[in-house]
This record gives structure tokens, sequence and C-alpha cells, in this order.
């Protein structure tokens, strides 16, 4: 294979933009595989209980399968990428000597979970000390996997060819396939903002967590708009609708690793619409 | 294996408390099984077209994946059953002669079906002339299927054993768990008893299609409030909801068989508490 044939065709699945992460990535696949067996034994298990980390009056669940999840990946980062940081949801960072962080959401979407819908995922991301640079979102009920590098974006199930992902070309606002997880979307400013692309798009799907950024990347969503996220449920996603040739970023444009108010765009086209609709 | 025995143990995942309904649950099978792969070679394909079934300013999208699993469920209905009548979302309702008659709806949540999330589900249900006696929920996708006939229902994946569902024992309604496809409901009134309900649980979640009521009959969700369903939208549901302990009435505690406003729920007693609700 020529390298002019390679640069035709795209990096392999297993590969990154840098060579330096090719075995980051293997690391983080890995990460992932072992996450699933730790959540399939609790998804739609009986009497599996939500503890609740919010205080009276408001509801953030965390489930036994949370923290397994999340020590299944934590156990594998410290044996295969020792110098790297971890910052995960459910357990204390650990500090970075290589400059690079894992960012690590064990289960997105837990309610989700709690409920049995498979529109909950697995979320490790790879962050370089200035943006994410890696990312991978596991569905273990449905045995799916999207990972991607900034640079480029795939997709494969258990037993399948990975497949490279594209985002949805432009289509005006008024065919647009939009995403929110929750309806109300945060405060009341951000729910008036939030409705004001809701109004004008074609079709509005709630629920689907990060589903609905993945399937920015696959091709399926338009846009997803969200406000309240933290950063590791916005992370991992990023590489993974970049390499797609989407756009992530803040409502106000701006650098969205941070999370909070996310706009997530299938392409600079369609992201320009909904940012000048949101700050108009 | 004495009758006792059988009994306690219920009945087998393919047998139904009506014997005569043992060979329409396996032709419900096949049916389930034959569109399968006439769906999966259309989801999440690129340019896939949406047609408008509804006039100017509503959408009502059907795919040609909707038609093509219809076609697939009635080529099989019409072979192994053909004194049943079929009534489908897609194409002309044809007689019947056995007084059985097959409801179907080959993708219920094309919406869902089109942003590539895997909610949406295949109804068959069948209808003795006076109720819904028998209904298959199934999702290609995630390769695993819901069936009931009143009084048992099961779920299996593929490559997996059936394992019998059983809905979730009464809560108190602050702890319950609710789901509808659209915040917006129904009309303002619809959506204001609507809201009276969800304001009173735990956790709510949108955007399920059917998967919200089969998830009422494994267990995870308490309480399905919707406005506006088709008879096909429901009649599957319903065998499978009430074979495992759930109930299923309209909002004024009616005869749910040809859609409307609907309330499914996890217990008499939880039924009876959203129903009051809904009806203060």
């Amino acid at each position: 294979m020529t390298s002019e044939h390679r640069s035709d065709a795209g990096p392999l699945p297993g590969e990154t933009a840098d060579p330096a992460l090719t075995s980051a990535l293997a690391a983080a696949h890995r990460a992932a595989d072992a996450a699933r067996p730790a959540i399939l034994s609790l998804f739609r298990a009986e009497g599996l209980a939500a503890d609740n980390k919010a205080g009276p009056g408001a509801f953030d669940p965390v489930t036994e399968a949370d923290r397994a999840a999340e020590a299944a990946i934590r156990e594998v980062l410290a044996s295969e990428r020792p110098a790297d940081g971890v910052l995960g949801e459910e357990a204390a960072a650990t500090a970075s000597s290589s400059g690079l962080t894992w960012v690590v959401d064990p289960i997105d979407g837990t309610r989700a979970f709690l409920v049995g819908a498979p529109t909950w995922g697995v979320l490790i991301g790879l962050n370089d000390g200035t943006r994410p640079v890696l990312g991978v979102m596991d569905q273990p009920w449905t045995r799916e996997r999207f990972w991607g590098d900034g640079a480029a974006a795939w997709h494969a199930r258990d037993g399948e060819a990975p497949r490279r992902l594209r985002a949805r070309a432009p289509v005006p606002l008024c065919e647009a396939r939009l995403c929110s997880t929750f309806p109300e979307v945060g405060t009341e400013a951000e729910r008036a903002a939030f409705e004001q692309v809701r109004d004008r798009v074609r079709l509005t799907r709630y629920g689907l967590d990060c589903t609905g950024y993945a399937l920015v990347a696959a091709g399926g969503v338009d846009l997803v708009v969200e406000a309240g996220l933290q950063a590791y449920d916005i992370q991992a996603l990023i590489p993974i609708i970049e390499g797609a040739g989407g756009v992530v970023t803040t409502w106000d444009g701006g650098d969205p690793q941070q999370g909070g108010r996310i706009l997530a765009a299938a392409n600079p086209q369609i992201h320009a619409e909904a940012l000048a609709i949101l700050n108009a």
C-alpha cells in the first residue's frame, strides 16, 4: 500500500492521526471491553438500587453499575497507561505525569440505565492538556462502539468490520433533526433559547443521552443542544464528532471541553445557523 | 412433569394460555423474524428517505423500511394464517374469516428509526374480535423480543434462553419511573393532566416509543402516559404488559384497544394512583 493510497483511504480504524496515540486508543478499547461485563451483569437486574448523589429535592442517580464500570476501566488504564491521569465521574482523580489525562463517565445516562433503555453509554476520552484528542463511546447492550481522534471516526458492532463515520451533509434547518436529553434543558433562559431552535427544525427527539451525540457522528442527527453538562459528559464525544466532520462548541461558540451549554452539529453550516439562533 | 409442577412453573415460552393460539404465536415469531432483515438493511442507511404521510404543517414519516417490514410480515401471515385478517399501518386491511385479526405496526417509532436510535420496535398483535390476545414487540438492532398472551410474558435476546417478564412491584408514586414519547403529549388539557403525574414521580424519560411499554413489562418502568395513539400502536403491547402483571387502560379506565389516551402501569396499585391524578 503506497502512502498516496493510504492518504486517500484515510487511517485504518486502529490508527490515530498522531501515531503516538495509537497505543492509547488500543488501551481505550480494552478499557471499554472491560466495562462491558461489569455493566451488563447489572443492566435490567432486579432490585438494582440507585443512590442519590444530589441533595434533597434533586435526583442524581448512581448505581453499583457506575461504580463497577469505572473500577474496571481504571484497572485497565492503571495497568496499561500508568503515567496518565484519570478524571472519572465516580472516584477521585489521579494525577498525570505524562501530560495525558483520561476523562471517564462509566455510564452516561444513568436514568436510561435504570429504566432499561439502551440509550446510555460508556464514555472514555483522552485529553492532552489542551483538548480531547481521543474518544470512545461504547454501548454494551447493542454491542456497538463509536470512536474517533478528531481526524477520523469509526463505528463497529461486535463481529462486524468497522466503518468510517460521516456526519450528515448540510440540510436546511427546517429539515434538521435535533436531540436533547431533557426538554427542560436548563434554566428558563436556556430553555427559551433551545425552544427557538426546536421550533425551527423538522424533528426533535429527547432522552438519548450520549447516543444523541454519537448519532451526530453517524449521520442520523443534525444538532444536539443541551445545557448543564460536565466535562466527563462531553470530552469523549468531541473527537468522535469532529472526526466525522461535525463541530462541537459551547452556545457562545467557545471551547466545549469543560461542558456547560453544548451545541454539537453535523457540519459547520448548520452549526452556524443554530449558534445564531441560540444567541439571537 | 406433573400438571401441578407445570401450573407452578407457568407456561413455557412458546405456549399460550389458550392452546388454540400456540400456532398463532409461532407464526407471529416467524413474521417478526422475517421483518428483521427487511428493516436492518435500511436502519441507519445513508439517504433513507422519509415521505410525509401528514398534510402540510404536520410530519408523519414513513420510510421504505416501514413498507418493506409490513410486506415481509404480511407475507408470512398470508402463508401461515390465511383465514386471519390483517390490520396494518401501511397497507389496506384484509378481512378475517377466522374471527382473528392481526394488528401490525411494522415500525413503531419511525422518528427514532430516522435518527438511528434503537427505541423503535416491530409490533405484531392478534385480536380475537373482543380483545388483543397475543402480542410480540421485536427490536431487530438490539436483537431482543418481548411477547405475551395476557397470562404470561417473555423476553429473549438472540442466542439466549427466554426469561419470564414480571412488571415492577408497587412503589410509592414519588419513587416511580414514568415514560412518554413526546413531552407535548397531546392537547393542552392532556398535557396538563400528564404534567400532574410527571410532577409527582421520581424520574421521567421521553422518546422511548414502544420500548417504554416493553420496559413496563420488563420491570424497569412503572408508568407510561400518552395520548393520540392508534390501535396498532398499542394492541400488541397489551398482552405483553398484562402477561407480566401490569395494567393497560385509557385515561378514564376503559378498554385501551382502540388507542387514544393510554395509561400503562406496572401493577394495579400504581395504575389506580395515576388514574386518580389524570382524572382529578
